[in-house]
This record gives structure tokens, C-alpha cells and sequence, in this order.
């Protein structure tokens, strides 16, 4: 199935697919007339990446330290740059990878980027695309099902600097996204767990609970001995898979057609349970926490901050709250990977999300989700988020 | 005197000021309720910097070999970056040492990047401007003439990667563009006619010749024992200028409005002279020639061009290489630093600008200019190149 959006007057079609086949298909043709195109992977989705792109030949020519690094060609026209794995790649210097292969490549203007991995691959390969010679063409796969339901989608590219996630970045939509669900298969049980934060996340904007409720269906498959092999191989729970990352595509590139360079308060509305949750990924040590192990706590601190507030109702709370319990994440405050609060407070307020000194923080509202302003200088508003973050009564 | 522009929906302001206290007043004031800013310069324009942004206070943090270099404190809401000048510091180190300065100034997303200086550091901040958490406010003073009519005018920003100019960069238009014109009182004479040559280029864009004459009337001012000081304490002379810096202004802005992104074939106009320059510069080292000197030649090598295919008439390419002869240029091919012919012919189809293998040239018309794709694997069409560059007939 596929979905086309607007960003920004750039068309973006994401392909959802079940087999590597149908994407051979999709990124296999001459589409781009015979340009020359560059795969980026990491050590973990190379095989993947070769699935996915035609005729695979030569080996890595550079290998540090038993990994699999360097430029591989791939048939005539497409070359492959493999990174090492994990969150402590996304830097500039194997930006500065990616930029070499391509111009090794033999790259213009018109060649092709095409990003096969997780968020932090798909991330720094469109920011590379982004930035090379001021803009080349752009193609991502997204393999992990957080990299599905959110890196991948709407456009934002970017590397970690000076310790700050995503601190250097750009606002550049893939013309085309492509997700093989069969690559999903490789995901360990916490992967699952980091990607369905966000798909929880996305039904708690949506306008009704029918999405909240369809995820809920699946909490089972979470408990079971068969986890997570069963959710691809469960013809039932395959579909509604399916349905969930369509669903959570759609809700999200329909806000970020209204909003695409967050300008105004809508895109904001998808950072629910991120400001907290970025803050507790600072304050544990950047790479403890998975991201969404990290956002299903800050979506909790986010109902404490609205029933604080008097925003979110009691009920709401408790469901949504409810509802990341039974996947089995972290919900209570103090987290046990936050450290220190002073820490965990200078890193909120260090949020790039900042304006004028007010920190924006999303709230569920008895529909959907709102946006509320604390200022940093308020001490009252302070402490009130010190409280929730300490687990005390405001 | 202002002009006003929309590029890619971005208004941009530019003015041109004969006197630093009128740049004051606009940058000066709280336009930006008071957001932090940064302002960016180089070793050689730091005196200028004192100049534009008010109440400047302490002194260089730190200092590297007698270079003052390092952040200081501007009033309140104000920090100086100081770089290293030249094209050699146009890279990577130096744009994380403006983001680094940006974050240390706690710059959030509403900071504004003030950048001034030449081209180099105009490109540099305005680049570092458009990766700050994936985007920040900017504003430039270009300082020299090159930067005035060139660089900052257009929203191409970057900086050099593998020894290839400006390969890494973004479109990032600055909505207020300031030319303090009594900074060009500390160009050198060199410094004047690298900029004069992209006035040169920008008149042979026009529909008419009235520019290119009105240029033509300030040669004698380059031959005087004064220059360069005369151009800017003759009045006479220094109302030519400002009226030829605004026209230049004026028609880089229309045609940048047209073809913001040099997605089409109208934006490329703006490169007559400079596909020659780009792979002579390369070709000779990349800052032994001034960027102007490489592309005056390369205009009379686009008159050579445009003739051997019929497309410039003799009279066009004599006026045009004749006007460039009397500002001193070095016209003649081969250049003296054209170190070797495969060299060039290498950096030349090397260039970023190539499309699917062809290289576009811009050739004077009879009217205006017009663009001429030349194959790589050609082997006529690269041979009537390596005549030309080298000075043989076709």
C-alpha cells in the first residue's frame, strides 16, 4: 500500500511493503534514468540493503576493527558506504563518510542517496543528501519500526553535536520512503518496544481512541513466550501491524503538511512526551534508554504536566497511562535511570525547542493533544515540573 | 537604499549604507525582542564588527598564535565568534566553532547569526545558520565588494570539502542583508577587482549594454596612481559604484526569484565565466588566484566558447573581452597558472553543476547570455574545450 503527502511543495510517496521484492521493484528500475546512486547502511542492515538493491558485488574495502566498514559496489551504478551501528554513529565524521562515498561514486546534483537502516541512519544519510553540493536526490528505508513510524517521515535530517541529539539538522523530505516490513523480522523485543512508544504516541493526537484501542489489542502479543517472532509470523497480528504503521504515517504526515518546518504550534504537537523524554536520555547517558522506552515515560510526565495544569482529565490520564503500563514501560516518576535532577532540569530547559526562554511541552487534552508554555524563569512553573519529575504531589 | 526580494517565499531585504551609524539603527535596535544573537567575523573584519554591533565589551577569550580568535561579549544579548580569515579556514572546524559559540551563547531556534565579512564568512555563518537545530535566523554584512554582489545576495550558503568549493551547503536566503559600503575603504586593490569582475559578469547577464558601459566609465579610476582609494572619496565615482552595486544587486535578485534553487536553467546564468574559473582556481590551487581574476578569464573563455560554436558574434566577445582587458585581467589563454591541461580538464567536469555527465556553459548572446551543455564523453566537444583553455584555434 502507499501514501502520497505534501511537504514543504515537495511530494513525498511512502511505500508500505511486505516483501524485499516488491522494493527491488520500486528502487530496481531506471527510474532516475541510469544517475548515480549511493546505498548507506550500517553494519546491522547491510544485508538488508543487499536484498533490497540489485546485484551486490565486491567486498567492504576497509575494515576497522572487525567491523564491516567501506565503500562496496553494487552493480554499475550504485555504491555502498556501510557505517557502524548505534546512536554514537550519528556524527559528523561518518556524515563526512557518506559525503566521501558519494563523490568516490562519481555523484552529481542528480544522484541518489538511499538510506537502509534505523532512524540514525536514515537521519544523517538525508541530511547528507541534503547538504551535498546544496542538495541531492534522496530515497530512504526505514528498517526498525520506530525508523517507520517516525525518522523517516516528514522530512527532518540531522546528527548529534556537542552531546545534543540532532543538533545540526536540516528540513528535507524523501520523495520516496520505502518500508519493508520483512525487514522488521531482525528487531529484538526492546527494538519492538522503542517503536510502539511511538506508534502509542501518534493515537494519543488522533482526533478518536479507535487507534489508541487497536494498539491496546496488541498488548498481548507483547506478553508472549513467542515475542516478538509471533507479530510478523501471526497472520492476524502482521495485519494489524500493517494498519497500525499506516495509521501513525498518516496522522503524522497530515500534520506535517499543515506544519513542515515547525514555524507554528502544529508539527509541536509530535514531540508529545519528547521534551521530557530527550531530557531523560541527557540526564541517563545518551544510549541507556532507548528512545522509546524514553518517550513512553515523558508521555506519562506529560499527563502528570496536563492534569497539573488541569488540562488532561483523570480518566484520560489514567488510560493512556494505563495503556504504556501494560506494554510494559516504565511509567512511575522518579525514572531509575535519571540520575541527578538538577541535570535532568538543565537539559530541559537546554531543549533546541526553546523560544524566548518558554519550552513548549504537549499535553493530552479530552481529544487529541494541546500545547502549554513553561517559562524557565518562572519558579513556580519550575518547580511544578520538578515535582512530576520526582514523582511528588504538585 | 533598499531593494526587497522573495526567494523560495523568503523575503530578503537588502540595503546598501553609505555609513556604519545607519547599519547601527538597523541591526541595533530590538527587532528581535531581544533574542540572542551571534555575530561572526573574521581576524580582518572584527574592526568592522566593533563598528556594526553596539557596545562591544571585553576581549578575545582566546588567541592562537598572534591570531585573535575566540568568543567575546557584546552588551547583553550579543557574542563575537572571531575565525581565522581566508578561504583556507572555509570549512567544517571553523562552522562547529560558530555552532559551538551559537550554543555557549545559548542561541535556542529564534537566534539570530550575524555574519560579517567577506564571502567566506558570509557562506560559513549562513550555512551554520541553516543546521542550528535545523534552522535559526540570519542576517549578513558582507564587507567586501565580492561579498556585496556575490555571495551574500541569494541564499547560496557552505563551505569547502576534499578541495572542491562550497561542495557542502544548503539554500538558506537571509531576510536582511546590510552593505556597509565604508568597509570597502580597507580593500585592497586586488580585493577591488575581484569584485569588479562579478559587476563585469552581472552587466553581460543584461538585456542591454547600459551597465556594461556604465561599468566601462570607472576603468580610468583603476589605472589611477589613487586607486583604490579614489573610488571611494571621489564622489562622482562613488555614486557610480553605489548605483552599480544596486543594479548588480537588483538583477542577481530577479533572476535568483525565478530559479531559486538552480532547479531550472535560469539561476545558471549567474555561473557565466564561472565553470572556467572554478576548474582554473582548482587547477592553479585553490587560493593563489583571487576568485574575480578566475572569473574574468573564464568570462573571455566563455567569449572563445560562444564563438567557436557560432552563438557568440565577434563584435559581442571583442567588446566583452576588451572591457575585461582594460580593468587589468588576465584574459589570454592558456593563464600563466594553469599548472597542467589534464588537471583542469579534470576539475572542469568534476565541477558540482554537472547533470546525467554534461557540463553547462553560459555564452554571451547578443543580447544577455544563454546556456550550451557540453558532454563529458564527447570527444569533439571536450577537445574544442582543451583548445580553448589552451589557446588554440578550434
Amino acid at each position: 500500500m502507499n501514501l502520497t503527502f505534501t511537504f514543504d511543495g515537495i511530494a513525498s510517496t511512502i511505500y508500505i511493503e511486505e516483501a524485499f521484492d516488491d522494493i527491488h521493484a520500486i528502487l530496481g528500475g531506471d527510474a532516475d534514468g541510469g544517475c548515480a546512486r549511493l546505498l548507506v547502511c550500517d553494519e546491522n542492515t547491510a544485508g538488508i540493503a543487499a536484498k533490497i538493491a540489485p546485484g551486490i558485488v565486491g567486498n567492504a574495502a576497509g575494515s576497522t576493527a572487525g567491523r564491516t566498514q567501506g565503500v562496496r559496489v553494487i552493480a554499475r551504478s550504485c555504491e555502498i558506504c556501510v557505517l557502524p551501528a548505534g546512536e554514537s554513529a550519528k556524527n559528523w565524521a561518518n556524515v563526512e563518510k557518506i559525503l566521501k562515498a558519494a563523490r568516490d561514486a562519481g555523484l552529481g546534483r542528480d544522484g541518489v542517496f538511499i538510506g537502509v537502516g534505523g532512524g540514525v541512519i536514515t537521519d544523517m544519510t538525508a541530511f547528507a543528501a541534503s547538504v551535498y553540493m546544496r542538495g541531492a536526490k534522496l530515497a530512504l528505508a526505514p528498517t526498525t519500526l520506530l525508523g517507520m513510524v517516525d525518522a523517516a517521515v516528514g522530512g527532518k535530517t540531522g546528527f548529534d553535536l556537542f552531546g545534543i541529539k540532532n543538533f545540526v539538522g536540516t528540513f528535507y523530505p524523501s520523495p520516496l520512503v520505502i518500508m519493508p516490513l520483512e525487514s522488521l523480522s531482525t528487531l529484538s523485543g526492546r527494538e519492538w518496544k522503542s517503536g510502539f512508544a511511538e506508534l502509542l504516541k501518534t493515537a494519543v493526537l488522533d482526533s478518536d481512541d479507535d487507534f489508541l484501542d487497536r494498539i491496546g489489542r496488541l498488548k498481548g502479543a507483547f506478553s508472549s513466550p513467542d515475542f516478538p517472532a509471533n507479530i510478523l509470523q501471526d497472520s492476524f497480528l502482521r495485519g494489524e501491524l500493517l494498519a497500525c504503521i499506516a495509521r501513525s504515517v498518516e496522522i503524522k504526515g497530515r500534520i506535517v503538511e499543515e506544519d513542515p518546518e515547525e514555524t507554528g504550534t502544529r508539527r509541536r504537537l509530535l514531540n508529545l512526551g519528547h521534551t521530557f523524554g530527550h531530557a531523560l536520555e541527557a540526564s541517563a547517558g545518551l544510549g541507556r534508554l532507548t528512545h522509546g522506552e524514553a518517550v513512553a515515560w515523558g508521555i506519562a510526565r506529560a499527563c502528570d504536566l496536563g492534569q497539573s495544569l488541569g488540562v488532561t482529565g483523570r480518566d484520560r490520564a489514567e488510560k493512556i497511562t494505563g495503556l504504556l503500563f501494560s506494554f510494559g514501560y516504565e511509567t512511575w516518576a522518579p525514572h531509575p535511570c535519571m540520575k541527578d535532577a538538577g541535570r535532568f532540569m538543565d537539559a530541559l530547559f537546554n531543549d533546541k525547542k526553546k523560544t524566548a526562554g518558554k519550552l513548549a511541552f504537549i499535553v493530552p487534552e479530552r481529544r487529541g493533544c494541546g500545547v502549554v508554555f513553561i517559562e524557565k524563569n518562572k519558579r513556580t512553573e519550575t518547580e511544578r515540573i520538578l515535582h512530576i519529575i520526582n514523582g511528588e504531589a504538585a
